[in-house]
C-alpha cells in the first residue's frame, strides 16, 4: 500500500505566475503529486498522513542551478578582495590544504542543510570529488544534478588531467540510475582551462549519456583573450565553432556577451545560469538577463559557491536578480518578481532536465516547501511578488523532496545536523590553524 | 536600587571593525551600558538578571536612517512599475483612501515589530501624522528620530500648507524631551515640493531646537529641472545657495551628484543616507557611496518605506550596499563589509545625532542585539564580515532597547504583536475591497 500525505488548509502557488489557490490541499502518493486544488475538492484522507497548514503557503521547492557546495568551508574566509588576490592568496591555498573526499562530503552536507532549510529542493553542483558530493546530497535528502569537473590541470581527485575523461566516464557509470535523487552531469570548467579537444570529448560523453553539459562562460570581461586555441573570438563563438552549444548546454554566468553572442545562444537553444550575488561581490558585472529572456533564452538562477556570495539563500538571490536587472536596464518594470520566481523554479527545473519538478502539478515529483506567512515582514500579503521582495529562507517551515519530509518546523529530519556542523567546525579549525 | 542585567558567555562585537571579544560579558544598569569585556573580568552578578548566551554574538542594534514606517500597509501592493505609474496609479490613491492617524499608528507599529525582530533598534521615520508614528514607536519600544514632514501641498494631517511650519512647531513642542525613545526632527520633503521660503523656515525651526533637518535630494536623474525657483542648478548647489547644508542636514538618496556636488557636501559637513534596495527597485540608480566616503562624508543606511523595498531587514540592506557599490566601482575591494556595518551602526547613530548608540561602550545607551551563530548559513564563522554577507534579520534572537528587553527568543515582549497584525490586516482588507 502506497504512502499518502495530504497537506491541507494552506494557500497554494502551483507555479510561478499562476493564480493562488486558497484555501487549498495537495495530496502526495510516494514521491509523486497525485492531485491538488481548492479545499472543497479534497478527497477523503483515509489512512493518509495529514499536515494542516493554515497561514502557510505551499510552493514548488527552489532550484539552485549553480553551486560549488563544498565551498561552505571557505564561507567568509576572505572577503572584499579582487578576484586574483582572492583566488591565489586565499581560496587556492585553502583548497590545496583541505580538499579531499571527506571534506567534500561534510561541507556538501552542510550546504544541503542550509539549502533545504531555506527552501531549495534541487541543486546543480560542480566541484572536486563529485562522487563525495553526490553521496552527501543523497544522504542529505536533497535532489542533485551532480557534475564531475573536467579541466586540463591537475585537480583534487584527478591528479592526472590526461585521465579526466576516463574519470568522468567512471563517475557517470556509477551514478546513472543509481539513486532517484542524483542525476550525474558533466562540468567542463571553462574555455580558458579546457582545450578544444577536452571540451569536445567532455561534450561527446555528456551527449552519449543524454546528460547536461555545464561550462563557466564569459564571467570575466577579458575572457576572449584567455581562450585556449581560439584567440580573437568571443567565448560564445568559440563554443559555437566547436559545435558545443545546444539545448543540453548550460552556460554559467555569461556576463560579457554582445548581441551576436546572445543571438547564437538563442539560435542554438543553449541555456544560461545567472548568479547575480556572486557576480556583484566579485565585481564581475551584471548579466544581460532581460535581453536573454527577450530572445527566448532559458535562464536559471544560482548562488554560485557560497565563498563568493556568502549565502545559499535562493530567496535573497531572487530578490537580487529582480533588482539588479532594473538598474542595468534603467527600467523599474524589468525582470518582474514573477519572472525571478520562474527562473528559480519552472525554468531552473527545465534547464537542468528535471521538468517533473519546479511546479506543483498532478503527476509531477513531490518537491515543495511550506512558507509561514504569519510574520510582520510578510504582512499584508497582497500577492506572490512578496515571495521575491520580502520573504527569506528562514520563512520556510517544511520541506518535502521526492515525497519525503526532510525539514519540519525548521528542523532537519533527514539527517543529523549537529554531526555535520561539528564535522565542518573541525575542518574550519584546521584551516584557522594553518 | 537600579535594574542590572548581565549578558554572558557570548561573542561580542563592540563596534563595526573592532576585534571580537570571546567569550565576553556585558553589564547594563537601567538604560546604560556599565561595562563589558572578556568573561574573566566579569563582576559578580549579585542581584543582576543574567542572560547566558553561548553560541550567540552580541552587537550594537542596527540604525535604519530612513523609513516611511506606515507604508507597511502598501508592502507589495504594486511592484515592478515605473515610478510615476507606481505613485499615481497605486500609492497616491491608496494613501488618499487610507492614511489617517489610526492607520499611521498601527502600520508604524507593524514596521517597528518587523524592525525589532530583525535587529534594528533605532529608526528615522518621516511620514504623515508624525505624532501617531512617534506614539507607535514609543509604544513599540523602538528608538525613533520621528520627523514631521513639511511640503507645499495639502497633505494628510496638514491640509493647509500655509500652516505647515506652525504644525511643525506644535509637533516639536510636544515631543521635545517628552520620551527617552523619541527625538523629534524636521523632514522637508524635497527641493521640488518645497519653495526656498519653506525650506528656509523649516531649517530655521530645526536649528532653533538643535534638531536634524532631513530632505530627499537627487533621487531622480532629472531633479535639477524640477526645482522650485532654482532652475538650471543642481539640487545640492540649490540647497548650498540657500545656506541649508551643514552638519545637521541629512540628504536622503543623493544618487545623481557630480564631483562638485560631492565636494560641497564634504565642505559643509552635510550627511547622506543611502537606500540601495529602494533605489534599485525603482530603477533610480546607485549612489556614489565610495566617492562620498573617500571625501569624508558620513553615510547612513536606510530601507526607505517598505513599499519600495519590500523589506525592512537591515541585514539585507547592508549586504546590498556592499555588493552594489562593488559593481558601480568595478572593484571587488570597494565598500568592504565592515564599512557597511559601520554605516548601519556607528555612522548611522552619529548621523542621527545619537552618538550614545550604534556601538557597545561603557557609558553608552543599552541598544543591542544577540545573533544566533549556531546555524548552517553562519558556519564556519571566521569573522564579522559574515554579519553582512550571510546573516539575516531572522538570526536575531534577543533585542534590547534603552536597557529594556523588547524581543526575547524571537518573541516580541514589548507589545501585543497579534493585535498589531490583526489591525493591519483589517486595514489591508479595506484596501483590497476598494
Amino acid at each position: 500500500m502506497p504512502d499518502t500525505l495530504q497537506i491541507t488548509d494552506c494557500t497554494i502557488l502551483p507555479e510561478a505566475g499562476a493564480p493562488l489557490i486558497s484555501p487549498g490541499f495537495l495530496e502526495i502518493t510516494d514521491n509523486t503529486i497525485r492531485t491538488l486544488g481548492p479545499m472543497e475538492q479534497r478527497p477523503a484522507p483515509g489512512t493518509a498522513t495529514v499536515i494542516k497548514a493554515p497561514g502557510q503557503l505551499l510552493m514548488p521547492g527552489l532550484i539552485n542551478s549553480h553551486n560549488h557546495c563544498a565551498m561552505t568551508l571557505f564561507r567568509g574566509l576572505a572577503d572584499d578582495l579582487d578576484l586574483m588576490t582572492w583566488l591565489n592568496r586565499h581560496i587556492f591555498p585553502a583548497e590545496a590544504a583541505s580538499v579531499n573526499p571527506e571534506m567534500v562530503y561534510w561541507c556538501t552536507r552542510l550546504a544541503a542543510a542550509e539549502m533545504l532549510l531555506a527552501g531549495t529542493t534541487t541543486v546543480a553542483d560542480g566541484y572536486f570529488h563529485a562522487d563525495s558530493a553526490a553521496r552527501a546530497c543523497r544522504d542529505a535528502g536533497i535532489r542533485a544534478v551532480a557534475a564531475q569537473g573536467v579541466i586540463d590541470f591537475p585537480a583534487p581527485g584527478v591528479p592526472d588531467p590526461s585521465r579526466n575523461i576516463e574519470m568522468l566516464e567512471r563517475f557517470i557509470d556509477f551514478w546513472l540510475g543509481q539513486d532517484p535523487l542524483v542525476t550525474p552531469a558533466v562540468f567542463a570548467h571553462s574555455p580558458y582551462t579546457c582545450s578544444p579537444a577536452t571540451l569536445l570529448r567532455a561534450k561527446e560523453t555528456a551527449d552519449r549519456h543524454r546528460l547536461r553539459f555545464f561550462i563557466h562562460l564569459a564571467e570575466a570581461r577579458g575572457e576572449a583573450g584567455m581562450l585556449i586555441d581560439a584567440r580573437g573570438t568571443s567565448p560564445v563563438k568559440h563554443l559555437q565553432t566547436l559545435g558545443l552549444l545546444d539545448a543540453a548546454a548550460v552556460c554559467v554566468h555569461s556576463i560579457w556577451l554582445d548581441d551576436a553572442d546572445l543571438d547564437i545562444l538563442a539560435a542554438t537553444g543553449a541555456q544560461v545560469v545567472s548568479c547575480p550575488q556572486s557576480n556583484l561581490k566579485l565585481a564581475s558585472g551584471t548579466a544581460r538577463v532581460s535581453a536573454m529572456l527577450d530572445r527566448g533564452i532559458r535562464v536559471g538562477l544560482g548562488t554560485d559557491g557560497c565563498a563568493s556570495n556568502n549565502s545559499l539563500d535562493m530567496f535573497r538571490e531572487m530578490d537580487m536578480l529582480a533588482k539588479i536587472q532594473k538598474l542595468k536596464d534603467h527600467d523599474a518594470t524589468s525582470l518582474p518578481a514573477r519572472q525571478a520566481l520562474a527562473c528559480a523554479t519552472t525554468d531552473g527545473a527545465r534547464l537542468l532536465g528535471l521538468p517533473q519538478t519546479g511546479r506543483l502539478v498532478a503527476g509531477g515529483l513531490a518537491d515543495m516547501v511550506l512558507i509561514d506567512l504569519q510574520a510582520p515582514h510578510l504582512t499584508p500579503f497582497y500577492n506572490q511578488d512578496l515571495l521575491v521582495y520580502a520573504a527569506r529562507g528562514s520563512d520556510v517551515r517544511t520541506v518535502i523532496v521526492d515525497g519525503r519530509i526532510v525539514v519540519r518546523d525548521r528542523k532537519v529530519l533527514a539527517f543529523d545536523l549537529e554531526e555535520t556542523l561539528a564535522a565542518v567546525e573541525r575542518l574550519a579549525a584546521g584551516l584557522r590553524a594553518a
